[in-house]
C-alpha cells in the first residue's frame, strides 16, 4: 500500500487529504469549489497547483496513488480525459477520477458494498453491489429531479404558500415562516423577486431547514412536504437495491445537509423504505468523502485496506474531517 | 358609444382590432409580442406605431377609445404609467391599460360576470361578479405553480420518464413519446440538453399536446398528470368562486391551448370541480380577448354594449380573430 491522495471536489469546497501506508492522514488542505463542469480544465488545474504541492511536500519520496473525486465527473470519457491530463501534468504515481457521489459512497461503506442517499443543494441514491456493480437514481437536477433536496423543499414549501395565499390550499404556518426566512414584508414581492433571480436557487435550498423546523412544530402542509420527499427518496432506494439484487437486505448512510438539521426526513425515509426492504441497517458514514477517495486511490492498485489502516482512518474525524 | 381599438398583447404576438361605434369590426392588425416586462416602455411605443395608425386612418375622425390589454402588466401602478406615456405621445380619446387576462376574461363572457381558466404556456384562474370584484389564483409563473399548463404537463412527464428509467417509477409510453418529440437518441443527453438551454422553457411548454396523445391512449402515467392538473385547477376555480361569492353557481370558460389539444384535460377539470360547485356552466368564450379589451375601452366611458352590438363583435370569429 502507498502513500495516497484522496480529493473530494463539491460545488462550494474542495477537501484534499494525504495519507500514509499504515492510513494515518498526515494532512489535509481545502480549498474552492470543484466541480468540474464549472471550473472546467483549467480551474482544476488550478486547484490542484494549490492543494497536492503542500501535501506531496509531507510525503516520503515515494510514489503517490492519487483519487480525483469531483462533483460534475459522471461519464467515463470525461474521467478518462482528466487522469491524463493530470499525467501530462508529471504527476508519476497512479491517477483515478471519479465522480464525488462515488468517493462519498466508499467513504460511508469503509469500501463495502452498500447504499447512500445524499440530500443537500440536489439529491441522489447511489449504490454498490459485491460484485462492484454500480447502480444510481436520482440525481436529475433542480428541474428534472432531486426530491428531497433542499431545493426541492424549498420550492415546494413556496408552491403550498401561492397554494395558501390563493385560498386553493390548506392554511399553513410556512407564510409566516417563509416570509421571515426570506425578508419579505408582502408576498406581492414573491414573483419579481424569484424571476427576477434575488431569490435563486441557492436561497430557495436554504429553505429546507425552515421547512423542517415548520413540520417540526406539527405544520400538515410542511409534514406532506417532508413525508412525500421521503417516499420519493424512498422509492429511489429501493430501486436501487432491487437494481444491484439487494431487495432483501441493504446498508444504508445518508448524507447532506438536510438530513443534518433534523431527522424528520430521515424518519420519513426509513418508514417508507421499510415497507418495501425487509433488513434495512442505517449507519452513519464511517469515512468522509475524501478518505473515500483515499481507498479509492489505493483501491487502484488493487489493494484493499486492513481494520488497522481503516482504524486509523477513522480516528481522522477527531481532526475535523 | 365611440369607436374603440383592444390590443391584446401577448407573449409571442399582439392582435389589434378597431371597432366601429355599431359593433362591426373594421380592420385587424397582428404584430410581434406585447409582454411588456419583455419589450419594456420603448418596446412597447415601437409596436403601438406599427399596429394604430393604420386602424386609426380606417376611423372617422371621431375620438377612438383604447384599451391596451397586454401580458405583464398585473399592477395598477404600472397600468397607469403605461396610460400616461400613451396619452404623452399625443392620444386624444380614453386610455385604459388591463393584464391580457382581464381583456380575456371581458371577452369570454361578453363582459358578464363569470371565470376563465386559461392554460397555455402558463396557467390562472381569473374571475370577476357582479359587484366588479375581481379575483385570480394560479398564475405565479414555471417555478411556483402554473398547474395544467404546457410547461407543467410538460416538465411532469419528463420528471415521470427519468423516474421510469431509473426504476423508481411506473413504466411509460411517455419515454418513447417524448424521446422522438424532443429528437432524443439516448435519454443521456437529457441532463446536458435542459440544463444547457437546449430543452429551454418553450420546448417543455410544447410537449404538453404530446401528454396529452400519451394520455389518450390510456397510458396510466399520463393519465395522472393530467388529472391532477385537471385537479389542481378546479382547486383554484372553486377559491376563485368562493371568494367572489359565487360558490354555487359559476359560468366557466377555458382558454388556451392545452384546451384546445385535447378534451382531456377539460373533462378532468369539469369532474373535479363538479365535486364542488353544484351549478357549473361550461362556456365556449364569446369573444377574443383583443374584443374583451373593445369591451373594457367601452366600459371606461360607462356604456355596456347592446346586444345587437355583442352580436355584431361576435361574427367577428368569421373573419378568423
Amino acid at each position: 500500500m502507498e502513500w495516497a491522495i484522496g480529493v473530494d471536489g463539491g460545488g462550494t469546497h474542495t477537501r484534499a487529504a494525504i495519507v500514509d501506508t499504515t492510513g494515518v492522514v498526515r494532512g489535509v488542505r481545502i480549498g474552492d469549489g470543484g466541480n468540474f463542469q464549472r471550473i472546467g480544465a483549467t480551474g482544476l488545474q488550478d486547484l490542484l497547483g494549490q492543494l497536492l504541492p503542500p501535501l506531496l511536500a509531507l510525503a516520503e519520496p515515494n510514489a503517490v496513488s492519487l483519487c480525483l473525486a469531483l462533483a460534475g465527473v459522471g461519464r467515463e470519457t470525461e474521467q478518462r480525459q482528466i487522469a491524463a491530463m493530470v499525467e501530462r501534468g508529471g504527476w508519476t504515481g497512479t491517477v483515478r477520477v471519479e465522480s464525488d457521489a462515488r468517493a462519498a459512497l466508499e467513504g460511508a461503506h469503509a469500501g463495502a458494498p452498500g447504499l447512500i442517499v445524499t440530500a443537500g443543494t440536489g439529491s441522489m441514491v447511489l449504490g454498490r453491489n459485491d460484485r462492484d456493480n454500480m447502480v444510481r437514481a436520482g440525481g436529475w437536477g433542480p428541474l428534472l429531479g432531486d426530491e428531497g433536496s433542499g431545493y426541492y423543499m424549498g420550492l415546494q414549501a413556496l408552491r403550498a404558500v401561492t397554494r395558501c395565499l390563493d385560498g386553493s390550499g390548506a392554511d399553513t404556518a410556512l407564510v409566516a415562516a417563509l416570509a421571515a426566512e426570506l425578508g419579505l414584508e408582502d408576498w406581492d414581492q414573491l414573483v419579481p423577486e424569484v424571476y427576477g433571480g434575488k431569490i435563486d436557487h441557492g436561497r430557495i435550498a436554504a429553505l429546507g431547514p425552515a421547512v423542517s423546523n415548520v413540520a417540526d412544530c406539527g405544520d400538515a402542509v410542511a409534514l406532506h412536504i417532508v413525508d412525500s420527499a421521503g417516499a420519493a427518496l424512498a422509492g429511489q432506494v429501493v430501486a436501487v437495491a432491487q437494481r444491484l439484487g439487494m431487495a432483501e437486505s441493504v446498508n444504508l448512510s445518508c448524507l447532506g445537509g438536510v438530513f443534518a438539521e433534523g431527522s424528520l426526513l430521515e424518519t420519513a425515509l426509513m418508514k417508507a423504505i421499510a415497507l418495501q426492504i425487509n433488513d434495512l441497517r442505517l449507519r452513519p458514514a464511517h469515512l468522509p468523502a475524501v478518505l473515500g477517495a483515499v481507498l479509492l486511490a489505493w483501491g487502484r492498485d488493487g489493494d484493499l485496506p486492513s481494520e488497522e489502516q481503516l482504524a486509523r482512518l477513522r480516528k481522522s474525524r477527531l481532526q475535523g474531517l
